[in-house]
């Protein structure tokens, strides 16, 4: 309910169209619908431009279709992030228009392709087994409007592969950058770009990496000004906050 | 060095301009002077828009001001943050136009007000404690030339203070968020909007606070889309990237 | 023993009903049972209001059942919690009135419906995911003889939604809490109600939500004055403190 | 603004008595003024049944002063906590009616002495160096109307003492205990009693101690069902919660 | 090689019955021998009282059987931990005498039955869950020579099962006592007797009690005086120091 | 209380020259006094063989002054440990007999010298930062009438030095050893006496060894089956087990 | 490119060989080639004398086949790290001259075995879990062209194996010690002898272990001065340093 | 004593020079001296070409005066680490040849300045900050017989800093890196050059760097296969280990 709507109630209840009790059983009827396991919250598009993400882990295959048909029905595009195979038949062989993308985990309805990003949104990993992250950012972005040039591999030990690429990082809007281990990537783009850098710590490494806390404190203590971070192998919310920054 | 100056040397080599010997020494010849203690590096303004910041703790003032007043000769506005008082009055008192701030102990040469930006940052902060970082954040904001509109004491726990702000954060391009304790208000606040919203920890609390930790977690993990972190008390840093966001 | 039971032996031991060494004997002759690997402590019904429950992981079925039937042998209502499917198998189709609930591994006999509580205990959870918890908590306050009203999926990102509850949270007596990933939402209902509200972390979460730490330490920092916390997942321990404090 | 006020508006609307804008507009204006640097809530006495407490700790004894100020125009028990005693020297010589109590650093105004409870809050301490903490506790409840009876110096390692105190503490109606080094004493009195055990970790100890963390994992693993826990030294959470419960 | 051995070599080396290099030799030649993969070291014996226990964890069940086998043929009771079902089916079938206690996982080969203990060791535990690591600590003791007498399920949340078993506690030489959880036991336990306390915190429990180390917490900061910790789970190092203690 | 005086309690009620509630009220009539800030535990030294020790830190030199006056009325011998020089030149200067240590900062009340101990304890420091730690002990073990031998200055890395002083090593009864850093000088200690072990990690160090953690977690996790282990920097508490140990 | 390729582009630049646009491409055309899912880098066998290891942890058979096919195009020896049996089969089946090692997991194409090293590298390893890392750090010593000793199962708690190995430990040029639990072998060693000693943590153990965190912190706070470290369970790491030091 | 030493030993035992109670004597005299607080050690220098250093934190002016003198009388070089002016003022105005330095709070005797090593040795800092523990490294390493080329001020978030010293890296036998914050330098410089690196975490940094954790961590998981580390700030220990790496 927004600023005109309740506007309108007002007048209405001023022209005596709506009685009193009717205006505050309205103002409380907020529009979203229950499901009985979880409120689907048709608002948020209105909010954030993009329908809620489904989360698949931890809810059963049935659970996440029968949410993801409830926002189909009101959105063009839907990612649902974390599936496992099992879930990812259930809910592809069920409900039209989705795809899986296996190393990430990601079903993506992408039914709407208008791009809303300004420029290009670069998506940066440090090694092989940082893509199944990069990837999830990279398909958040894609179906949020963006255009997005995917670079992999370019850890910050071989500096030299990363300064040949110098070229496509400065020309990117917005970067987000997936690195494990000991998660210095972030520093290093951050120093020779002057966009905003997102930085996703992932679970990769072993021994002192502790599951993606090496790579999330180094990350958090950058040297470069213009890095943020998000949690340890947030793809998502990386492409998710890119696209916001590319919007116009 | 970039590209056209590189085209030029080789076109002053192929020329006879310059022998071989001197463009090697050329390429090897980067723009940034040796202080002795520290590299001081003006090309760092052609990339991020903006002058080397100055972090004062661990420095002596006399180190201080003679990197200030070098960045001065090249730079508009320069910033010192974690200046304590008598560091600031040894370099206010010998640097033309520098203003200490207290609170946040930054020291701000601000000499150029032009506007760079396209919209409004609002910089929020949970609790009366919290003001020195999001001081740090509001003056790095304004002084890389944005409007910047600053709304204290917000917390979670009211949630009605939260509600009749809304008005003012829906109507910012980016909004930094500081809290500490549990951390909660950038989740609140990033459900609330549709942009991007930094959060920054601050050292505030006891107990199992742990100094920030409790409010870092707390934001790593928020459950709203559009939050990305920086380091617990990193007011600089969330002023500099909504800086860089809030470019057109 | 109680006072008046140690009264009467004194008396008996001033009569000469009972001689000195049979009255030493008896103090130390304790009212529980020893089953071998367990003593089974009628006592604490007397104490508690409430059997013993039993904490199903790590004890074999066969344990699990014996200890069970030694309980409902003295009390009407008890509770196993953390039970796996083939625990609840065994122990169920073994004895008569228990009732497995599958989400929350819970197997309930609740023989006795006897109201106790003096008003209305409200189990809220943040996400859909947080529900085995409350799930958890809620049996336990039901069979503790108290009438409750279960809110799911209010997470502190979607604020209309909780305030769209908000009528049912002031009209609870006691309001269980259960969040993970930032663990903010305590705080919000806390800032909302005016009646104790118990803060129960649960373990849904990844990368930095360590499991439930972050959403621990969110809420033992909360800036809310009303909340109290329990141990990560334990929905029994916040029913059974709710159910407490919801008593006359 | 209440559901009373609200139809109250909604009326005025209808009668002409309001018009439409100034309806909008008196929805926005919440009660609570604004002092520049925190806004005080005077809602949250309807909310809690108490006005806000001041937490002193890095905020200015001229901030505290005129935080109080104000809120003691609106209300008649008012409590500064973690005051040390510059602050509170500044602040009881220009407020009347203020009483400091240096053990724990409060400050107290208390006007109204009326007994809103129902029954006794024992607070109880584990050792002479938590006594700061238990005194927090107390008199946060005794400024809330209530009695308490305090127990001083019954640690776990000497558990006859604690068994001397068995009387006084099945008298309560709810029971804080603090304790630092291992925390055990709340399992230990959460055995012994049926009432609701609210316990509170205090940072007293050395070595692997560290600060409390110790004292507060042993009481969220609790193996007493009755226990919740509050954050390490919070004896104002504590005895703000048991003010709670103990209302009829 | 002993103070007597040494000097008889050089009474060798004076009388000339032994060379010089042939002296030099031997002083270097070690009484172990080399099984490829670990040294078999029967010195140990003569210093410890008893010949290595066997890890059996991250060991292959042939070179469990072969240490074992080698360790036999020079001592009359091994002992064999943290073996698992199919570790312990190869090495009983195949090595005679040996015993596979399952609750645990030791295999015990006990051919001498010789009391060397002075008094009593007794072993408690605070749940039924804890009773693995107990048994591992009673094995031990039993197989080094001691009486003990196991005591079950006394946790500090149940006091007066606690006090029923105070003489049979006071009664001990020497006490382990295991728990999980909060880990309070050891400080009840040790505030009642006069004796040394081994406290073996146990990785039973959930949440905050993190695979044990709130119970290591809890027992390295007892008030209790006569408390000593060993790793969490080690009901072997406990038993063996409680063997050591209890040696006339 | 013990069992004879609860027999002579019985048979007085039993022949009438105690009544019933006198015997009640006897029951509950403990022997330990109060202060008002702390009970003074008599019984302790029965159950310890030995007073209360006073913990000096967090307590005014009024208060340690007042506890240890009241000890002393009792006991002969009374240790206060953790006193700065301010608060032993209050006690030392008010209470006759006491002596002050400075470098592990003790206050010594030494007025009875007989030997309790059957053998010797040593007690050994790996480094010279750790005498403070190692006199903490030593001074225990002496007022609980035990001969010691201290050895100082024997770290893992100079092997000879710790292979010099192996008689003097297994001539010890117990051996208490104090290191910091690794923490690794108690598993060589171990590894060549069959006596008990206990360590006591210090929190001498910097960087990484996090103020004794490194050293305890190493100590804890010594592959010498002889050790057990005790808080960081608890001098007292090592002396104190060891002096049990050594009992006859 | 080095320094001579780049003085040859210059002066054919000068002589008109090559013009200008051809220049500057060739300066971008840096010699890795794109296998899309991992830029495999010849370069580094100039910069590092040894080419790329795989890491074959989260890599499929597929992918850790294609790259390791196109390093052996370019490299006499490739070690392949932490590949499961499945991954080995793959692999070995499929590529010429490679041989699988199953206790550290290590794939071998060691087709060039020129000695590269000046003296002998030492592998210690603690106990008989260590020997895959201590394996790992001698198959990668081995590949790079060292003779490699072979050390096992000499712990600290047995320290006169440690004294037997004394003479071979002293002849080697470098030292490579892996060692669980304690992780106290580094020191000891260190103190011994007068090379570099890198120290290699295991995740060996349990309980307070945390999979090998007390190891490292142990290692890192060593007191023998001449010990580095490298990550937990890094055998390869070890191996590798080893052999740039050991390089004439 | 040696191999040498104590064939000598068993020849005057044959020869009937030495009895044989006075061989086992002498073995027994190791050649180290009592001072009554620590055990100075001259065979270290046998061992590791150098003295002791001195650790001066946590010891007396006079206690480090004292280990000083003793030291110099047998020693060229000797090196005082950690002290303050205070004990700098006292030891340099009572020993000859001391020099001290503050930035790093070293003490040098450097009287031998022979040269031992083979190349140079690089010691590298990410930040003016880092410049006491890069001071602590290089003075180390110049006294132990080194060339040192010290780079200052070369962060990983200016990669054209640290490729304009390229070469000055390239030609050293061994690179010393010291970095706070996120700890990246080592990583970018290993990925340059093909020496050896030793990487020295510093604790600059704030917030989230907890003290030089994060830089640990980051180095530790490095993905440069050229990197070892030492403990934080340990400056000392990187000059000590590269010295050894740089002998011919």
């Amino acid at each position: 309910m927004d600023q005109d709507q309740l506007r309108g109630l007002f007048e209405q209840v001023r022209s005596g169209a709506v009685d009193v009790e009717s205006a505050l059983h309205r103002m409380r009827h907020m529009p979203f619908e229950d499901l009985g396991f979880a409120k689907v919250d048709h608002h948020r598009e209105l909010r954030h431009g993009m329908p809620e993400v489904i989360f698949a882990k931890g809810k059963t295959p049935e659970q996440v279709r029968a949410i993801a048909e409830r926002l189909l029905a009101n959105s063009h595009n839907v990612l649902i992030t974390r599936a496992d195979p099992a879930c990812a038949d259930y809910v592809v062989s069920r409900l039209a228009d989705g795809e899986f993308l296996p190393l990430s985990g990601t079903i993506r309805f992408w039914r709407d392709h208008t791009i809303h990003g300004k420029g290009t949104i670069a998506v940066v990993c440090a090694g092989t087994s940082d893509m199944p992250v990069a990837e999830e950012a990279q398909l958040t972005a894609e179906v949020m409007g963006n255009e997005v040039d995917a670079i992999h591999d370019i850890g910050v030990a071989g500096i030299h592969r990363l300064m040949s690429n110098r070229e496509r990082l400065t020309e990117a809007r917005v970067i987000v950058v997936c690195a494990g281990m000991e998660g210095a990537l972030p520093s290093a783009v951050g120093g020779m770009v002057s966009c905003p850098v997102i930085a996703v710590p992932t679970s990769v490494g072993y021994g002192a990496s502790f599951n993606g806390l090496a790579a999330l404190l180094g990350m958090l203590n950058s040297c470069a000004s213009n890095v943020t971070v998000v949690n340890i192998d947030n793809g998502f919310g990386a492409g998710y906050v890119a696209s916001l920054i590319n919007r116009p």
